[in-house]
């Protein structure tokens, strides 16, 4: 086809950074492609981009459905929540009998599930896929997470593969399972880059505050680690962001940003999620805190003047600290990666979603946002055995854990005296020393819950619940 | 009134623990009460308990209305639920315009919302209260949280106030506010009791696994420390589960425990609000973590067997560290309280509530499980100043917290150091440390976020979001 073709093979609604860098991807790869926006200078924005592609916008919606081959494949990338639905209701009376419907955005799993009823009832086929790696993955090969009617999905198989990120010539997308699983799935893989992003940022904070490291200094130590095991797309922007410049100044734009982190929701959703799935994931947790937290910032303001002493450097040997360092920043990505995985197999058996977790991780390694060196020893932990419980059983995995143990202790049990705030390490600390008890403490809570409640506990080695009179007769 | 009135002054629904000893708790105060259960056997109990005391159990329902005077008051203590909108369901129609219908249970509040208007339609007038203090409680005086319909509480308020706990002669009942004002604040309270229980229980595991100490010896510590500032319920109970042997044995019933904690989700729910009131309380959130990880026994155990070798005893002269560690279990619970008021203030202006914290922390020193002398001095910062964003601001809480940040920062040095999990501890100072920040590492999240997604951020001094091409030109 040729950009002047009257039909085109798909259409995308939503033409923002992304939907815009998707339909490029597309007609790079040969696909000739449509897009509507109500913005009319985001239809604009696309008609000059696409030069001579098979890639057109529209600013209207008829002309845009008119213009699409039958059955109709259309994706939505438009921001979560109301607004799908909004374009939903608007599109259907357009739609016929067998056409396919992708959203393509960050929509909530429960609203999907919904939508799927809702679009099946009607007699589309309907999925949500995630969609990873932001303007740049879109436009170069994202990382995609398609989940639901597979039928469909094997109609748009050749478009997504071609645009897909290729990792040793493999496409970093593939069918993820029924119903909300491709959705479920991309909110996890957001709670995990939460999570790696709330480590990079106490790093950083460590090696500034603790160590007294300049910024050219720390976006050194970066770019070394990136290097190595360490690797992966968000250190790779990191060491970028640590060499940009504020425009007509001599320091880095990073100085003149505000300590104010903002969030769309999809880290917030992994917590409340794995809360309800009973899967602790303290690390994605503690990252949505921390978010919160800095929203604070008159608050902290004032919380400094009354309790932050000057700042104490630490006193270590700074090469010896920071081979500790890049110890402790392996161990916590690897938690955070492993508390990810586990929220995963639970919610495969809770909703029947049949994930197959190395498949995730095949996919993972190229496009998305987290992708990293060490998503190739997931994807063979899972290689090697589809039933892996969690990924710290893998022996390998175990082998990279156990080599790094000694630098967290070493960096924690220093930031902790010395008062620099670490709680996305701390809580992956914590949770591998509580994962690792095979007696926890918890039997006092079963205790003082049947004490103050008459909960009733449960007994070692004996079926059934108890309840005792535990206060002293008086 | 008389056991062998015709008419009584109060009704309620559900005969279980905490039903049956509220019952029982008002006919000691000289309130003719009625009961009801559609389980035989706790009605028998309650007509047993009653004695002498103007107190009966219907099995009918339609006979309990019909004993109770008109408006008539009546009171729900059924489990959170469908169980909760079935009784409702059957109670409804034997109702009449202008009785008063209390949801004394642990509903969720937006459940508690949806009830209020659907009720309030009706001609009801409802309100939701929490009620806290366990069998105990319930029996000799709980604290109580009524929200929602204030001319109907003013009613009951004769009741509720001669059943209460008292401290200071002041009874531990109060008008919260609004809507399911009454129900949110009971939610907090329980994310706090989640809180201090599992701090007392890294307490305990600091103790056995740290210190090796017995559990005679660690009973005693718990005993001592409640003799002092840390007094509370918690601790109290504490003490006694740490003297109560297995019944024919040497040993304590502890021990025979087992180490999977349970929970009903009150603490869950208080953690997932929490992330949507960008309200950060990780020490509850952790604790939640920590229920939901002892459930994972066969995991953990595969985990020891491949992660945990012999576990260090901390070197520390014993009797300095339990002095840090007490300390540092003090920090840690003004912590746990500071987030948990946090969290209220946020509900408040978000819900307009207008809650009274002070009021809150006043009604919570007695009759409820997170009662401790240190609520007193909560009650007294909130006096002293109604508007106190936080309670780290207060100066009296400041002077406190100062004095435990020395035992704190040593305990978690050597815990992390020697391999044992105190979660709970270190997102408490994690926390703290953050909070104290007037800088954090956040800048770089922002521009993290901008790099990847466009997502834009603001510069500290000027209006507005901004975007920037970090990606070095190649």
């Amino acid at each position: 086809m040729s950009a002047t073709t009257d039909k085109y093979a798909f259409g995308m609604i939503g033409l923002g950074v992304m939907g815009r860098s998707l339909l490029l991807n597309m007609a790079d790869h040969g696909f000739a492609v449509a897009g509507h926006d109500k913005d009319a200078a985001k239809v604009a924005s696309l008609n000059e981009e696409a030069g001579d592609r098979a890639a057109k916008g529209f600013g209207d919606v008829k002309e845009f459905i008119q213009s699409l081959t039958t059955p109709r494949a259309i994706m939505m990338l438009v921001p979560a929540g109301k607004i799908v639905d909004a374009v939903i209701e608007e599109l259907t009376p357009l739609l016929e009998k067998g056409d396919i419907l992708i959203d393509g955005g960050n929509s909530h799993f429960t609203d999907t599930n919904r939508r799927v009823e809702e679009l099946e009832a009607k007699g589309l086929h309907f999925f949500g896929m995630g969609v990873s790696g932001g303007e740049e993955g879109a436009r170069r090969g994202p990382s995609m997470m398609p989940g639901g009617d597979k039928q469909a999905y094997n109609v748009m198989k050749p478009i997504f593969e071609a645009i897909a990120a290729k990792v040793d010539g493999v496409p970093c997308v593939t069918y993820i399972g029924p119903g909300a699983s491709g959705h479920f799935v991309k909110m996890v893989h957001n709670g995990i880059e939460y999570g790696i992003m709330q480590l990079i940022a106490e790093t950083y904070e460590i090696l500034k505050k603790g160590l007294k490291l300049s910024n050219d200094e720390i976006g050194k130590i970066f770019a070394e680690w990136n290097e190595g095991r360490l690797q992966s797309f968000l250190l790779d922007i990191t060491k970028d962001i640590f060499k940009y410049k504020a425009p007509g100044t001599d320091h880095l734009l990073l100085d003149d940003i505000k300590d104010e982190a903002r969030a769309k929701g999809t880290g917030k959703w992994t917590s409340q999620v794995a809360m309800d799935l009973q899967a602790p994931i303290p690390t994605v947790d503690t990252s949505v805190a921390m978010r919160d937290l800095s929203k604070y910032k008159q608050l902290r303001e004032k919380a400094a003047a009354l309790y932050a002493k000057d700042p104490i450097a630490l006193d270590v040997d700074k090469t010896e600290f920071v081979a500790a360092l890049e110890q402790a920043f392996y161990f916590t990505m690897i938690i955070s990666y492993a508390q990810g995985m586990h929220l995963l197999s639970n919610a495969s058996a809770e909703y029947k979603y049949d994930l197959h977790l190395g498949e995730i991780a095949k996919i993972w390694r190229g496009g998305c946002i987290i992708r990293s060196k060490f998503l190739n020893d997931i994807f063979k932990a899972y290689e090697k055995n589809a039933g892996l419980e969690h990924l710290l059983l893998d022996t390998n995995v175990e082998a990279l854990v156990q080599g790094t143990v000694p630098g967290i202790r070493t960096v924690l049990s220093k930031t902790i005296a010395a008062g620099i705030a670490a709680p996305g390490y701390t809580a992956s600390l914590s949770y591998f020393d509580a994962f690792r008890s095979a007696r926890m403490p918890s039997n006092l809570i079963q205790a003082q819950r049947d004490y103050f409640g008459a909960h009733t506990y449960e007994l070692i080695g004996k079926e059934g619940t108890f309840h005792t009179q535990w206060a002293p007769v008086s």
